[in-house]
């Protein structure tokens, strides 16, 4: 069986083409038709989502549920969304449509887990709406981990770098500032990281960092690819 | 106004990719919300189009004709397909939905008509379905240039090297043999050379030629933005 993916994307654009590169390169294909069939929504007009939890902005939930629909009628039979903010509306999601949800909070809390199973504290690389809106916080204590966050000007550092990714650049001095604020995280007591933002991984390598980083973003890849070709939802 | 953009993608996958980044990279956006809105249909299970050309597989046509009802479904005001070959099912594209169809084929005539104005002979850089339905032929004869297309070994050397792309191998070997495949037709009295398979400019560059190089994606990737943008049709 061959499932088609619908990736409600565009939050932002430059993680949902790091996530597509990262499908393509996952898929073990010989010829075009080897690959699996994604329809991507790119719909960068969504409203903010740290402004949208934190109520200083629009909700992007009619937004994102009008997508969900949209893709459900374009042909998609299963949903992800490679963006972990948005996953504070993924309620709303799942009411607008009945196709199954994959959340890449609970596949990357199910990684972290696996990764590393005697971890007590996960350091969190996310951006202030998944981090307030308490998504990790929650997938993570179900399985006995606490969530260390940055805060203050650490937390305006880490932003600062997800916004440089976001403008696409991704340079030695953005990569850099992206493997401090992780060895911040590392001195503050984690034993494993969580690249929490679709953004992070972009210029985050496993090699950048003392102790095992969980990509949100590869979770998510692998366990696409897998529900592409049909494995149980 | 800002226009949605329906993508017929997955033809190939990685050049469906490559034309993703080079949208991103053209568009002038400082936050998410400046970008446009595109819906790719990534299908990489369409028929093979050279194969629908020669009549010795099935035709590609009705897979993309759903495609195009599928994303005007999803929202799209505007369609294009970052695929040359395909366009020999033009017309079946168009016959399928109402909406505008920007093709590759005659922006990219265009292209070469405004850079080359002196040309009198094209070479064309494609698979062989590209070149045996004339499509590039018609368009380019009503400007005044002839086509000249690799032959024989020449050709089964481009498709050798158009396949290493497909499958996602952009190294160096394989930008020498598409740089050599180049260098044979401007030997054969080409004076501009177009880059008419979308997984040609993924590895060649403009300087690695002594004519001018049209790149087809570039040529559309300049133009969809400008639609998104509300350039009138």
């Amino acid at each position: 069986m061959r499932r088609t993916i619908g990736v409600i994307g565009g939050l932002g654009p430059v993680a949902t083409l790091d996530f597509f590169a990262r499908v393509l390169k996952a898929t073990p294909a010989a010829v075009d038709q080897d690959h699996i069939r994604l329809i991507i929504d790119n719909n960068p007009t969504v409203p903010e989502r740290n402004a949208g939890i934190a109520g200083t902005g629009p909700s992007p939930a009619p937004a994102l549920a009008k997508m969900a629909r949209g893709l459900e009628r374009a042909g998609a039979d299963v949903l992800v969304m490679p963006c972990n903010a948005a996953h504070a509306f993924e309620a709303d999601i799942r009411a607008a449509t009945s196709l199954p949800f994959i959340s890449l909070i609970e596949v990357t809390a199910d990684a972290v887990a696996a990764v590393a199973p005697d971890a007590k504290r996960a350091g969190l690389l996310a951006v202030q709406g998944t981090i307030s809106s308490g998504v990790y916080h929650k997938s993570l204590a179900a399985r006995g981990v606490e969530v260390i966050a940055p805060e203050g000007e650490a937390m305006e550092r880490l932003m600062a770098a997800i916004r440089r990714v976001k403008q696409g650049d991704t340079g030695a001095e953005t990569r850099a500032a992206m493997e401090a604020c992780a060895a911040e995280l590392v001195a503050l007591g984690a034993d494993v990281l969580i690249a929490g933002c679709t953004e992070v991984p972009v210029v985050l390598d496993p090699d950048d960092v003392s102790v095992p980083l969980v990509s949100s973003t590869d979770v998510l890849v692998e366990r696409t690819v897998a529900v592409a070709f049909g494995a149980a939802l």
